[in-house]
């Protein structure tokens, strides 16, 4: 099956990645009931607390549990990875992103008294035993360890849990690039899939008894090399929900909706006090407007068939979207 | 050719006027190169400075020049009609909303020292000449007083000049109705529809070079004898973001996208100073969620669907949605 | 009496003019029961349309109705001069901006067909018959016409009908001056004082039976000409608050506290799309944060002490705050 | 010393508990170089995730950690107890009140896969070290059996290692209380106070060395038995910032201001899935607008009163209020 979404490019690996500098790792948890995991998006290979990077974030339906917006949208930054992961895990592995980038800036002779890790999540508590909080340290750390351009989709990480539209989510990931005076940019999209009536899903034809609620979460995680101020960030940002509705959801009531999104395009120093931050014409923002909601409708898509069929805890067969695109 | 959009009853006129109490008046002017209008949604007979309505507003896209919404998220009430115009002509109606007022709370007794109207707009400037402001206070009470439950839809009042997707657009509604605890209630939605490049239709295919940006601005009005509180009103409105999504715009920068809802379901004085307000049990609200996505989908489509070809004041042709749907 | 407030230097004027550029115009109505009027602040020479001014607001208490917000919240923008009169010539006044950029951008072969004008209002129908609608096109245009750096305070164009904890209100303003990597940069404050109860207010005493309620509402315009985005200036503009919580005021149901701010640093072109916006490192902004608190509670106080007394519709006298600061 | 601040009376302890239902607990740590701890308010005695309660927060600067109000304000309800605790700790606090809620449903019966912890923060790192985290499940859940009534105020919980305008600061607690149609209602406040410059301080002189800088954090948490809805309550939180105002904060950049609040009236059930909420007529707000100003800034002044002098582990000494005050 050949998938044409949108009218733009995709970048050279339709992942989040295509955007240098960006890597993403995941640890994937199998014990016993529990079937989760962590995913982290790294930002940029430098230390993001001290290379802070320009970020924004648009809450959809706020009907879930990310930690970390309301310094991202008060000073319009992100200093830490962003991880992923299932909805009642998120105290502990904010508590492994502080061991991180404790760590990190210890090695680095960094002074640190605060940090704000992004931790955003999906509830996953068919498939997992979700309130043995299956996700360490052990496991944050390996994520990031782990974390390489040409990352695994589907059934992974924090996807691993996730139901979408009645069948299998997961991680997704895909990227548009645009030219802008001569110079190519890129814009990814990662998301975890949680969400979605069957009956809606207008892809395909699905049975309405698969899933008969639109609820759970989808996080979507934007990265770009345009040079954007946080505001402008925020109006990108907030296209992605454009790839939800087009896959037939309403926006749920239970189904938390959470974007955040960041470039590595940063700030650079004029003077002691002050610096100069390139920015788009707001014209030109319409290329990017239709990347993220393009990349999000995709990335969605391929959570799902990147994932295979699974069951759970209950004994309910969750099918693969493969089964259904012939 | 029969539109079916969404799996919901609609309501006996398919129009936002199936809830009852509400009306709809128009006003269209056709003076030399000036082709606009004003399109007025009454809430309720009663006079609403008095009566105030529960209501609640969602701003996708805020480039656009809506009056009167600030207050309106303050104190969650809605407390004049809804008044939609183009553009330029935003201080006028809202003049002339206040003169409205003005006299109707002499002619019952009510002191009036201050009213918020709530004025919307879309920019008609190829179709109409709109630096030239020609409606005026006439025309805004022209329009209340022909406000009716059956009212036109198409080329008609603040929908003359409005063009969508490089079709003609215009003034398009719809409802659904459901059921709660053995009693039915409706939800309509009212559009002023003027955004979208042609390429992004999903409905049908059409040629891109007919509109290449999505710009200008979509206006949608929300009614409902929904007991909600503003903060679930304000929920509910959201989705109608959902419509606009599905039929395939990007949310382009120069497109203000404005949501306005109320409900005719009041609070009621329980002693002097304290009232009780029925509000839905929240997991139910994903009904209205449904509605208002159908509902608004459906009346961006009869907005297209009721208006005939027109021409710019440019001399290109713009053509109706009907000659493509066939 | 000396008046000291707070601990920064003020500008050469101690207004908002300080900040090179800016200018302000009043016309004061004086007709009949007619005692009300405009202000205009114009936020530098050039047409602001051409050369937009990066700007932010922040409301306190959304009962008001200026018009103007949503597009400087969405595009962090300001494109037009900004008006204060009273609530209900809000209307007539947009209209007559309106006009005056129209004629302003055919007078320099700029294409005008949207725009978005500030307009800004408190509720003066204690002194001023506000139904009547006294401010006009003639009274806008005149305000623009007799813009000036050195204007006159009190109670005079959109002040001169105000009142403000029980004493006499009106328009008031003060500036200052901060140096960052040795260059001086100002910050100034002009506000419409229309608030508090005269128990509350902290500067002297009052008899309590003068104005026993907190409402009315106030409007503080912020310019400057320091290098900030507008998520800064955001930052910066609530800052303002405090001016008004120190002087006492609980902030009042019914007193809509506005915010809007600007700066005169605007983002230079680098390539055809691509803009570089000088801003300030984050820290830095405590500065501006003092000198926002501090301007804006001068402001309130300088707009007081040059406002005589005056007398209501109904005939109660208002005092000045002059014969209670001795 | 007799300390009034405000007009109105204060309830029996003068303390959040005065709202029938609301308890607080603390546990302190002191172990090596970890002066820190854990501080729940518990909004009632029943099971907040089966009896939600109404609740609304307002971030007056975002430069913090706190978790949940996502969830909070998206639902406009509260269901789980209130933790405070040090920055650093956010995560696992978070986890340790996941712990707590599964346990507590579990033992009731009631099935629980998702939850909304709210922890709250300020940074102690001077007095406390910080990058140990000393806060763990045991802390958590001995503080929120130790829940009282008439609990300690100053140096305790998670105002043990807290600083504010240079002095000793901790948790503080004062209450106001007002008659509604004959019936007598509640508010309360509790600050973790831990901001401000010492030369900004306006209730005595301090010497400006003390604390140059306006930086840390405080969090105010409100409660009332008042009849509010979201909406309503979220106005009247933002009330709180009227307290630190007058006290001569200006907000500093570096200080995160977050207001959380929750009413003990619930919504009660009319038909299966219609209820009914009490909430109180705007302009009545006016009183409760009052207490929470009034209260907060007693708050704030009794959490350094109640707190004796430290030192910092750099060996700075920290004073206490009491000394400046005779």
């Amino acid at each position: 099956m050949k998938l044409k979404i949108g009218e733009m490019e995709h970048g050279s690996g339709n992942k989040i990645t295509d955007v240098a500098g960006v890597t993403v790792g995941h640890t994937t948890v199998n014990q016993g009931e529990n079937h989760t995991g962590v995913t982290v998006v790294m930002p940029c290979p430098e230390n993001p607390f001290v290379h802070k990077l320009t970020a924004a974030s648009f809450v959809l339906n706020g009907f879930g549990k990310t930690a970390g917006l309301m310094q991202v949208d008060e000073l319009g930054t992100l200093e830490t990875p962003i991880a992923l992961t299932n909805t009642l895990n998120v105290g502990l592995v904010h508590d492994a992103m502080v061991t991180y980038m404790i760590r990190r800036c210890e090695a680095e002779g960094v002074p640190l008294r605060s940090v704000n890790p992004v931790v955003c999540e999906c509830n996953d508590g068919g498939i997992n035993r979700i309130t043995r909080r299956a996700v360490g340290e052990a496991e944050v750390l390996s994520a990031i360890e782990g974390a390489c351009i040409d990352f695994e989709q589907g059934a992974v990480g924090a996807g691993r849990g996730t139901v979408c539209y009645g069948l299998k989510g997961g991680i997704g990931s895909s990227s548009r690039v645009m030219k802008i005076d001569g110079k190519t940019y890129t814009l990814g999209v990662l998301v975890q899939s949680n969400y979605g009536a069957s009956r809606d899903l207008r892809l395909t034809e699905l049975p309405e008894e698969m899933e008969e609620n639109d609820q759970g979460s989808i996080i979507l995680i934007l990265a770009t090399d345009l040079p954007l101020s946080s505001r402008q960030l925020h109006r990108v940002v907030k296209r992605c929900s454009v790839g939800m509705a087009r896959l037939g959801s309403y926006i749920g009531n239970g189904s938390g909706e959470v974007m955040v999104g960041f470039t590595t395009s940063r700030p650079t120093p004029v003077s002691g006090r002050i610096r100069s931050q390139l920015i788009l014409e707001e014209g030109e923002l319409n290329t990017a407007f239709r990347a993220a909601g393009e990349a999000a409708e995709e990335a969605i898509v391929l959570s799902m068939l990147h994932a295979g069929e699974d069951v759970t805890l209950e004994g309910k067969r969750i099918p693969s979207l493969k089964s259904y695109l012939t």
